[in-house]
């Protein structure tokens, strides 16, 4: 029985990095996050396919326990993604967005999610994303939304009544400067909270993410691999994990959501060493277990002595 | 008596930032290193300055207790940089650099610094660096070098004579890619410690620092600022942070470099925060005290619970 429900895409992509090339690979917001989030509490997943959807991605989600009864088949095709990266694999280049069936999507939430812990609003339509939060009967304890460049120049009053009604927002760099209209991400970040959320996580590719809450602001790195194959859905898998992490916990303090935002960042380093949701299948315990353990002595450090005992004069 | 030297160049810098601009301000790598030094160890400085230095420079020195006997005054002008930022201020744009008198330097150490423990040799010429390590007595316990892209392509060879006989390198991120032919820093991190340094320090500007070693890698983030006014020196600041805390720690352990990675980070981010050199100057124990404590909880988080109560399955 879910305890966390996911609302975004569900899609097929086709992606070039320059270490290869996947088409009509399995993908999408909410898969990426489901996925990840699946290993931390029970997750539900909600949107919309098309019929030429491949039976491979209901298994793949059934084999880690993800509910998808929230996942609508219309008559249409399954929204596509067509990107690249070159060496600079901070930066996705779109080469085409198909909407196809996305375009019909108006989520109704299966009853059985009514009374959720936790939602994410992974990146779609803010629209959508509202129309989903209209629907809930009891306003879930923790509500995350993620949203993109596209929506906050097409759709920003519709933004800004998701960002009223949020808890956490995802966001990239790039994306809470413009969101913002500041360079600084200090500055950028209270602008942005002023909006609603309480706390911003502001992600930056490889250099890992930065959140900003009410008089608390926390680094963490992402875990420097040796090859980074597709950072196709790092964000969402990161997400995944966070809001997994938190459900889990059955809190929502300063402290939980630290180990969460950890806990999301081991989720997305998995996710990026391969292509499509590979890097995210079937992980062990072992393998998460060693992968925090790598994070945990990638930033720690002694405490410094007293500074009388330290300095010079 | 100083048991530091850095060795590198004392400038007067015209620069322009978005947040205003300054000429012939005080400045050069190891005066940056020295001023940050200074609040951590007994240093001195090794460089040229021309006859136009201002008297100004020697004071600020002075007030820090920074040794300056090494510094020869020539008759002619002194090394002059000119460059501006836009808003993305990781990236210096140069406008000219004016050598002057560096032309004509070759420094001899003060016999006073024939047996300091720890040694830096600040961006330079690399022949310059060489005769340095060949004209001390005794090889310091520590020996750290920084350098540029402009010495990587033009003076390969020599640097490469360097790097063999060194213990940490700082470089920035570009140029760690540019030095190994490798993107992934992983790979340009085992590159370039096969070239001698034992301990490879990656500048990532606003994003912090990697620092690799043998079987550790360690993550510190810069403090994210409210507004960062000047960011010239900030890593020549961030250097003589480390080294100064890990002279006066007498300790070149994993632990150390660690606190002191964190403490050169700490001085960093206070260079930044005004132009040239002011925002180092007359730091109180209280202000860099409070910065570290930031730094600190910046980083921190509770230990993750073991994976077995901490996941679903």
């Amino acid at each position: 029985m879910p305890n966390m429900v996911i609302v975004g895409t569900v899609a097929l992509d086709n992606i070039r990095t320059p270490f290869g090339e996947v088409r009509s690979a399995l993908g999408g917001s909410a898969f990426y996050a489901g996925l990840s989030a699946s290993y931390w509490t029970e997750v539900g997943v909600v949107a919309i396919v098309g019929e030429d959807y491949p039976e491979e991605g209901f298994r793949l989600l059934e084999r880690h326990g993800v509910d998808y009864r929230g996942i609508t088949r219309s008559k249409e095709k399954t929204f596509s993604w067509t990107g690249e990266y070159t060496y600079d694999l901070n930066t996705a280049h779109t080469l085409k967005t198909e909407l196809n069936c996305l375009l019909s999507f108006a989520p109704d939430l299966p009853a059985v999610y009514d009374h959720v812990d936790t939602l994410f609003l992974a990146n779609i339509d803010p629209e959508i994303q509202l129309r989903v939060l209209d629907s809930m009967p009891v306003r879930p304890s923790l509500v995350v939304c993620d949203t993109m460049n596209f929506w906050i120049e097409n759709k920003l009053p519709d933004l800004k009544k998701v960002l009223s009604r949020i808890d956490i927002l995802t966001i990239n760099e790039g994306e809470a400067r413009m969101l913002s209209g500041e360079f600084s991400l200090v500055a950028a970040s209270r602008k942005i909270t002023a909006m609603g959320p309480k706390t911003l996580i502001v992600k930056r590719g490889e250099y890992g993410v930065l959140v900003f809450g009410k008089d608390s602001v926390f680094a963490s790195p992402a875990y420097p691999l040796e090859e980074v194959k597709d950072p196709t859905g790092a964000g969402d898998s990161f997400a995944g994990g966070v809001i997994g992490y938190m459900t889990r916990s059955r809190k929502s303090t300063n402290d939980v959501l630290r180990q969460g935002v950890v806990v999301g960042s081991a989720m997305a380093s998995f996710c990026v060493e391969d292509f499509s949701t590979r890097g995210l299948e079937n992980l062990s315990k072992t393998a998460i277990s060693g992968r925090l353990s790598s994070f945990a002595s990638l930033t720690s450090y002694p405490d410094l002595p007293p500074l009388d005992a330290g300095m010079k004069g």
